[in-house]
């Protein structure tokens, strides 16, 4: 009954190859299905001005779609001249949720800035940015502690997304472009590995969803999760 | 133990004072606390360009605060030349929240905006621009209604905000700014009048929550919202 | 013969009330007839470079209005992208108008923005916001001296303003939104409490004026305008 | 006691080029004293929306500065991303003091940009360019008759501009840079070839004038101006 | 000598994969050496206004670099409000160059837009767009002729590029990121498959250069486009 | 067969008028035939911050065309909100061409910004922006040498510019707009007065050229610079 011939809870194929560019401190590609981003995460000697002084460090992100990443072109943001509500709700998203994941005490007054950028789009492109950006972090923090710059690990766990929704009145994982525009309720879950929430957001256009259903996508979450986090895990090892 | 002196399940007082600008369709000043926002519907003759000839309405939101409605003076986004990502984030919370109680098929093609700005700022500005902006899009409807040109009603149940959020390890309703800016996990809370869910935005920095939690936030929402609802049939009465 | 019934030489009813919003140094709401105006002075740490070391004080202005506090909507400027040529010009009026009676090295090296948004507009807003705007810039400039941190007062003399102009031929004081739009020639008249002029603004579009007519208008704003001050000196006792 | 040792009552001297350009409809260069501008009017087929169908014709104006016009370069405008309030103030002036000398029934429906770029500047800009710009619009109206575009003459009468000002405790007419930057009252005034008024802009920074200075600033006025039309008339004829 | 130990007329390694992403008419990802760029070609409905209705087509390009494809970590365009000037120039020169191959008549009035973003940058992107985005193009093409939309080919020839520069006082050809940074003199030359020059740039940044060092550098941009023209004919076949 | 009916290696008539403002350091009014620019060149008190600090001077330019320039009106830069790409990449080519003639050894840690603002433009502007922004430099230069501040004379050699093309199948010298709007190549070249090359810029629209053709058109170039040497040095003497 999906599009694609999923269960409903069943999650698309996911691969994550690591340094997939020579001058960023950690970088990948995660393909989750059709959905292709490219996520580097780069060190910066600057942190932002509230924090200067403070002793405590920043992760943040940004949020890009090439052009053609779409079934149809886009305008580029850069020639348009700003970026879209979208692009800027989706890269606080990202920072929000990494920095759920960081302590950021350990990780010192420094900066990293991670980048995800969707080279083709299928449905979920936050999500596989926010899994493949913690696995970008990870790389770029291990760089940070094996030479000695940073001692105590301020990872905390691994950071991971997945969207759920309600699709032709079912509870489904995972949604693809075409089960994402056409399903009346659409939630975004961050996770942590260990199974605590970062964040959730669900949202209904033109409808509504019960209590009962808000349980059944968690659910579904919780379990989409655990694989993507198995596939982070391998990809760093 | 919170701040203000109130039960963790207590609300503040809420008051909405209706036909506050001559030339708004439809319009009030809702304040929560100290937290005073300005709602107008202003019916408006085009619609967006992807629903033209669709014979459905639109209802869209902006929100702004007026530079002096925070503790210290903001800059004004007009001057700087942009609306900041948290604005855009917030219209189009409101805006996505208010058309999930709109049947836009009864609406007809037509828009209606409803702008929000805070006059003065002390938590959940949001909340109570969507809880507010709801009355004034009742309003603006009602107008419609009277005037022949819409036949069935297009608003199919009242829509109403709140903000939950776990402060000081407690699960507490709608908070002002002292708790706001402490708050481990902040959540919003957008539900219809007979309690199905529109929205759910729950997020932490920095800590996670779990699921046990989640249900604690939603008990104190569907309480606090169905107080709001009542404040807002009072209002249109 | 004016639409509204209202004598050549006879105000619109005005109102101040202080005190609007808890955040603000100094706040007012100005109600001129039905242009509504709110207006803020915020002290600020930072004065502008180009005075930075003078000892000498600053005191700025903003303008703004809500987009439906117009008979048709308008774009809010926060979303077009920058100010347009009227506001900018507005707001450089109002700061100009109240640098005129301000003693700057009695106030120090210190800034005072003055904040005046356009909730409800019927002709008139800049004249209101000079008028209101000095209310708050007296209230907070008491605090500064019930503080101590400035000594002598800086304020030399009230300032209000009040615009005149030619309609159906006849000279008229404190134009509102129906004879603005048709007056042949319309000013803005900007005073002290002494008499004294601090700017006057005088201009025909498609016609012209005399000397003459220049001395009946000049005539009606320096009665008009003593009236304004009564107003302020009440609200600020 | 004037820096340039004039009199009180004495202009600087005033030189009009026409023919400046071969491409505008009509071009001068206006030299008063060391500020010089180039004017062009372009005839140009588009109204603007406001008046399209209405049979009006429009005259628009625009005004820049070389960034080298001045003492010390200032930043160009095109490249700092808009025109700065001085900027958008004095081109809407311009406009609507030629306006004011427009018969735009008589116009038909078309429009006419007057631009005025100051190649050098030693004060009084906005007064030469609205002097030199009326000259351009004569000679573009002029070749709009020869060709029998338009049969009778819209130019109602010459439109010219003089600054005039409170230096050192005196009057004085035509100020240059040394006095404006000194004088604590400074006015422009847009005067007919008749003598009628136009606009009247009087202010002043941190000081004020009576009504019996205004008065001599406008019998300074009316003398500059009628000189100015002599210079406008032996250019176009 | 040249860092990379190669010859001064050997070109770094290219390869060229198609079909890199499911959604654009035409794409390929086109790696010379360590220089990544992902170019698609993506045909579009609407042809700039001013050739609608002439019957001819429209190439363009426009071009971006992801923020870490570089050493260290560029501003993102589309964060900082607009394209620099590099870009501009640079997606100008793409467009220009590939507009040179094509047959307008024959292409029909449609628009093909060239997208090149750089993933990986190590000198000569601008080069390496060029090269990649006509094979982009030849795609996109190809679909157009298979679907018969288009009748004769309009495409007349391959296009490619690549950079010569005087590096160390020698000349050599596609330069790297460690020899572009370093060159007195730098080149761009933009060839067909057939030899003819498109468009040659050559500057010098601090010296001069001679006409036979200008032959020099010809010779081996001839040499070096034809080994890429085999490679795009290659990845076409 | 020219259009001005000049022979093929005929250059159009020359004038460069020193000192026409008389707040630059140095400034020029260059007319190249119909083409008509004003350079200045402002010695500026900082230099670009990536220079700050190392002891080399820098040069920079900036290019603008007054609204009327052209033979219909352009929109004026700095109200569209931005410089188009064509002014980025000419500014760009300027700056360049005029920073390879100078020692920034010997100009020592200041900055020169030399503005070239066409006042009528008939083809080949940048071109005369480039002779007579040397000339301008040149000027500024000799002021800091006689001052004393400079001791080595940082001007190595003139800089002067001319484009050549193909027109109607036969290569042309100093094109103006009618030739140059109907060019099939077209191209710019920036030489020293000792015949050693800046740079070359050599572009076909829709068309191509041979090796013989760019030898034929530098030929043109090298014999028009050195008329064009001739001008600056008489302008300068």
């Amino acid at each position: 009954m999906r599009p694609s011939g999923r269960d409903l809870s069943e999650m698309r194929g996911v691969s994550i190859e690591t340094g997939v560019t020579k001058h960023a401190e950690g970088s990948c590609l995660i393909k989750v299905g059709d959905t292709h981003v490219i996520c580097t995460a780069s060190l910066e000697p600057r942190v932002p001005p509230f924090i200067k002084g403070s002793g405590l460090g920043w992760v943040t992100a940004e949020y890009g779609m090439l052009p053609r990443s779409t079934g149809s072109r886009m305008r580029r943001e850069a020639s348009s001249g700003k970026q879209g509500g979208r692009t800027v709700e989706i890269q606080r998203l990202i920072g929000r949720s990494l920095r759920a994941g960081v302590d950021r005490v350990a990780l010192g007054e420094r900066q990293i800035t991670v980048d995800c950028d969707v080279i083709q789009a299928d449905g979920g492109t936050r999500c596989a940015a926010i899994t493949g950006g913690w696995v970008a972090l990870r790389l770029a923090v291990n760089k940070l502690m094996k030479a000695g710059d940073v001692i105590s690990d301020p990872l905390l766990s691994p950071v991971a997304a997945v969207s759920c929704g309600i699709y032709a009145g079912q509870p489904v994982v995972d949604l693809d472009y075409a089960e994402d525009s056409e399903a009346g309720v659409d939630g975004n879950f961050i996770l942590r590995g260990d199974g605590q929430i970062i964040e959730v957001q669900m949202s209904a256009e033109g409808a509504t969803f019960s209590r009962d259903q808000m349980g059944q996508l968690m659910d579904l979450a919780q379990a989409g999760v655990s694989e993507l986090v198995s596939a982070q895990k391998a990809a760093v090892a």
